[in-house]
């Protein structure tokens, strides 16, 4: 009773559907899901549903670049949930439509590193911390010394370079000038509503909405839902988890 | 033993019920379950239950929809259990009519961030925060920063927006006036009986009341109830879990 | 092994008995049992057993509202256990009659709220919360802001209308003026003795004393218990949880 | 391998046990177990096995009159444990014999209720709590705020109103005048061999002791014993968990 | 393979086992395991082997007298293990011969009770405890009020009845004065050595001496041993738990 | 599946093998698998494993007389692992032979008895410790009252009680002077090259030197080695735990 | 329903696929996968994908060395996530290609040993550790002692070696100079777009294409993916965790 | 489906594997593993994985006689993986030949004990340690007093003699002069290339390398490798942890 289930295929037109939903750590399963997608003929056109706050720089440019891959393809449309910000937004521009809600949260383009200084804390705990290194920045944002400018400017760096990324993903995606992106690029938020007027959502409306607009660009109206989902094991076909 | 249980249609007449307990987190499963009773031809009206203190902004709205859409094709009856407030509302206006104890507490009209700002704690343990990031609004609401006015601007803004989308809900759901629905929708709360004098409640009563008004509205005087409850998976039907 | 155990029918007359244990957050399985109890034809009378300290208004009232359908068609006799007070007491009052032990505690007829307001704990240490709203009762018992009389009022305003609830409930259901019943509902706790003398309970006596009077009312001294419970999966049932 | 095991009937006389032990928290099983006893011929007299330090004031009541109406019919005898405090005692006085071990703690006889007052400590912390309600005695005890002498005599009248029951109950069930009862009814404890001298307890002996007493009391010097205890589930009876 | 497995008898003389180890809390199992023996027929003698620094008063009583009733039919030999003090002194001095390893802790003969006043604590932090109570000793020990000389007097009536009864106890098992038991009666230790020169213990040597012993005393030299343990429970003989 | 699983014999000579791990709390099951090589006329020598730091003073009297008494009809070797000190060292003396490495830690003749006493501490936090007692010395060490020389003294004796007997045991094991013994049996530990120089050790290596001593000394130079050891449940086996 | 599950051979040309995620603590396993890529003839290239910050040095280095082995016979692609530095880059240098996403995070050559002194803290809780050793650097970077510069002189020595062995590793690798790599070999971090200017990256992309660079290298344009993963066992596969 | 799963024989010549991994505290099953590849004729030579940063004193000195003992037998190769110092050290010397890489963490040769002394931070905390005790030197180490340098003195001395202990050891499988590894023998740590340099390591390079060497020792070209590991558990080999 163990053997693969495989998956039944549906006959007839599909749109597929696709969630990403949390935090995006990885991009494996993304890229294997829209990939099933990009190589079955029937699927006519693509739903990506996004309710995320962003996630890794890196693993938000592999699926921005599969997406980007896709659209040349199929139609591709994306249905933003309650929240579709930073890196969530990043994977959307690429689609050839975005929906989403009226109140839906969006925006905050832009890169961000935090991290905790303890040196104060542990110098009255009575602790040091003893770094023996090979190199002036191989302790980087070292959590136990003071912050120290000149190792900031080597993150600074870094995150510069992110952000340049990212806003010229927003202008290609949504046709804009790098110009007018940077002029909302500084990180704030949006309500879907507000971003509509600024260019970067192009219809109000739930998830079936997004079906529908789906539908219409892929001709073909009578498509099925297909929601694409890892395989679950034994167990958590038992369990019940789902990914829709 | 583990193939899937089919749900034995019932024959006959039926009112569809969803219930809606506990923070509105997401509203994939509603949509699905609102969805069914629209398209179950021997479903004559339908009774939404109602336990809910509110929830995300975007989720309330997409079933606010998918509600609003419903209620054009069928009666659509809002049973409201001991708290339908805030978003808890939102989703209940666009229904036909709607049902509440005469202690239900309701209302709670508007939209509302909390954080945490911990900058003057952490500096007394001699925590710092360093933050490198690439617009200043990157880090809104950075709970390790003095608030700062200009950030709460953006969010304030967000927030208003969002407002205004509450009220526009109510006032074309209920038929109530803009100006009317603002007089009250200050977050302030009401008992069910109190609502009922606002023009939020059409009846008292409880979920059994709801039911008769339904069966009325739908012309379907035997009709049974039909639970929609998602699926249960072998081993919750094992342990025994419901959502009725 | 897994099917559905279906209830053996006991035959003959039967006294049906519904248990109300602990606080009551939740009307939906006592509406069940006691409708199940309302549509048996051999069920010739009710006990209902209850042993709470209380719970939500809007549950219990939607219990009282059924308790009170049902004794219009078959005596109900409430048996108080150690502790009946509160909603315990609201859900008791529509029954035919009211058994008590001596020392019962009952009594306590009113609604409150509590909640902390721990502003002056934040601030000493060091914690601000940031409040973005829209308008200015949607923080209402704000527990990170000093209280606010003008926000306190908005809710005495909902306790004073859901206690009159309460006390109409009592005065209709114990057949006693508003007046003499506001004598004593401030909140007050009472034995059962002393509940007796104030006419909230018509006899002393345990669960058996109660059986009996209920198969005197109902004309059926040779009835059987038939226990009310909501169905137990199959887990339960290895695990010996029983509601009774 | 899951049917329900059912009891073996024993042949012959009998005598029945049940056993107390812990904190009394309901009567419910107590009343089914001495019912079973009662109802069953064979039975021929009872030992109630008592080992605990008392209990809630209702629960304890109605074992009290169950084992009085159970010992108009049989032979009832008391085997006091390590200890038979409180209501351990309240719920043996009405037995037909009392034995005890010479080492047995009793006594205890009185109400108690205990609460937390930590109005003072969440002021030290910064801590208010708002209290909304609709009556003043509505936050009985209320362990937020100063400790209220009006309130406290509601308690104490309670508590005395309870007390008179508990000493009317001994008196009853020893044969004691209230005068008697009361000049040692001030909560302080007895060993059994100081309680014999009191008139609280018959006999002196362990549990082996008790059982011959109601083979003589119940003349069936031939009768096995036989222990009632909860029907234990599947897994209770892998686990080995028992009663006696 | 669920049926309970029975236990094999074994043909022949026999010296039953019974062990009693740790804290003594309850009676009940030994209790049975003696009374076994004692019906046993083929069982010719009984080891008791004790490694326990006592317990329960109560327990320990009824544990005494039942192996004071065994030795009056059967020889008993107590083998002490690492501890038999206090409690673990009780339960061994009705027995026919006591034999100790030379560094076995044994005596500690007298009763305690120990509680921990918190009055000073809770005034510190805040905290006030609210007591209502029907008579000045309901409270006894209360944790949270000054000790009070006038309750002690009480606890201390209820420890030297108690004493007085372990020390009649060890002067009747041993046959000692009562005069000569009282002289080394105040609580202290002793090693095995030292307890045989008191009179405590009849013979130095371990478990296999006791063994000797009992198989001379029950003139059954070619005696098996019989150890009396719990019926365990498919679980527990899965996993191993034993008791010997 | 689940029948006990014999023990499968071992045809021809054995060197039997008992390993002692770690602290020893009981002797049960040390003293059954040493009668089992003693009663099997295959075993043709013992190797006993020690690698434990002591243990309870009698639980390690119970072996020694054991090992002693086996060491009469069977040439036993110990040998010591990583550590055998103090009661490690008890069981090991009456040993024919005694090999360890050249780094075991052994040695540490003594008794020692360590207790917290907390008397100040508690009255520093505000909580006094109530005591109710029936002699001076029930409390011997009692953590809560300061130390009293007194009752330490009763302490001590018991101490000087167990070391001389632990004395004599070592004299008489390794047949050397109680002078000489004396001279270091002040608690002092030793690596096993100097105990060899101190007469408690014969040879130095490991476990494999300790069997090949045992075939010479029981003439069995083909004999197999034989783990005795607990017999293990199902679940034990099905996870893997091993004594050796 | 047990026996391994045999890894179905893919007929065909394969693009082998070795994932190392997370930190690198063992090269066990990478070593085996690596070493049956290389013998497998069909495998035509191998795709290395990395997304680890590194570890430890030993570890690292056997696979390092492992990779320039294979790449001796197959073209390797490495293929970088969100992260690949420190140790994750020691293991890529020796690829044929590197492909990197424009944000991965890479660099971050040298290594670095950081430990807690808390030689302050324990004197102020007044604790003091007491050492017992047998050389002066026995406790190198002992946290209980204030650090001692001729210690952490030793530790220095050590590092600086271990940098020597990793420059020269990149050096080699990437066929850059030593002096041009310690000009950036300070431990400092770059985006992949940054790396690829410094000549450690050779291509800007995703995993798909470093995928179709090794097929090109391989000339293996119809080859199939093959993902190496550990055998998974019977729950492993039950419960669906996956490697890739 | 239990039975003993047995070690199906590789047919042909062998390099036997043995890892010891992690801190050494038991010699027992390596004794066993290495026995087992000293008596397989099959296997030509033996490859010692050692990644450990040392261990027990005892144990190691047991498998460093067991790896001395199967070096005069067959070829013997160590491969150090990220770390082998101290006891990882002591095991491997008496190889026939020792492979490290150049990062490998190796040396500290030395034997060090380290205990918390808390004697001013419980008397701060108003704790007294009462020991009462047979011999001045019976609680070395005491953590509850003062440091005391008699004692120190005692754990000094055992301290040494282990050291000379391992500095012969180190000596003699190296065959270096006992002045030359004192002139390092003083804790320090060093890198493999460092060891190398010092006599300690024969070649630099990955367990591969170790293979090789050993084939070419063992003159088995073909050999295959062999895993010695301990028979898993049915449930172990369910859940899938190896040794490996």
């Amino acid at each position: 009773f163990l053997k693969n289930r495989s998956e039944i295929p549906i006959p007839g037109d599909k749109v597929g559907v696709v969630k990403v939903y949390g935090i995006i750590r990885s991009s494996d399963k993304y890229l294997e899901f829209l990939d099933k997608l990009e190589r079955n003929k029937t699927v006519k056109a693509v739903v990506l549903r996004v309710d995320s706050p962003g996630g890794i720089v890196g693993a938000c440019q592999e699926i921005h670049d599969k997406v980007k891959e896709l659209a040349k393809k199929k139609p591709v449309v994306v249905s933003m949930g309650s929240v579709a910000a930073s890196g969530g937004l990043y994977i959307s521009v690429p689609a050839t439509k975005i929906v989403a809600n009226p109140g839906t949260i969006t925006g905050s383009i832009g890169v961000i590193i935090q991290t905790y200084n303890v040196s104060e804390l542990i110098k009255k705990l009575g602790i040091k911390v003893v770094t023996v290194k090979s190199g002036k920045y191989k302790d980087l944002l070292n959590p136990f010394e003071k912050p120290n400018p000149e190792k900031i400017k080597v993150v600074q760096s870094l995150i510069n370079n992110s952000y340049e990324q990212f806003v010229r993903a927003v202008a290609e995606g949504r046709r804009l000038s790098i110009e007018k992106v940077k002029r909302f690029a500084d990180g704030r938020v949006f309500t879907g509503e507000q971003a509509q007027k600024l260019g970067l959502v192009d219809y109000l409306g739930n998830f079936e909405r997004a079906v529908e607009i789906a539908k219409k660009l892929g001709n073909c109206p009578n498509a099925k839902l297909y929601f694409v989902k890892p395989k679950r094991s034994f167990f958590e076909r038992l369990f019940g988890e789902k990914t829709e």
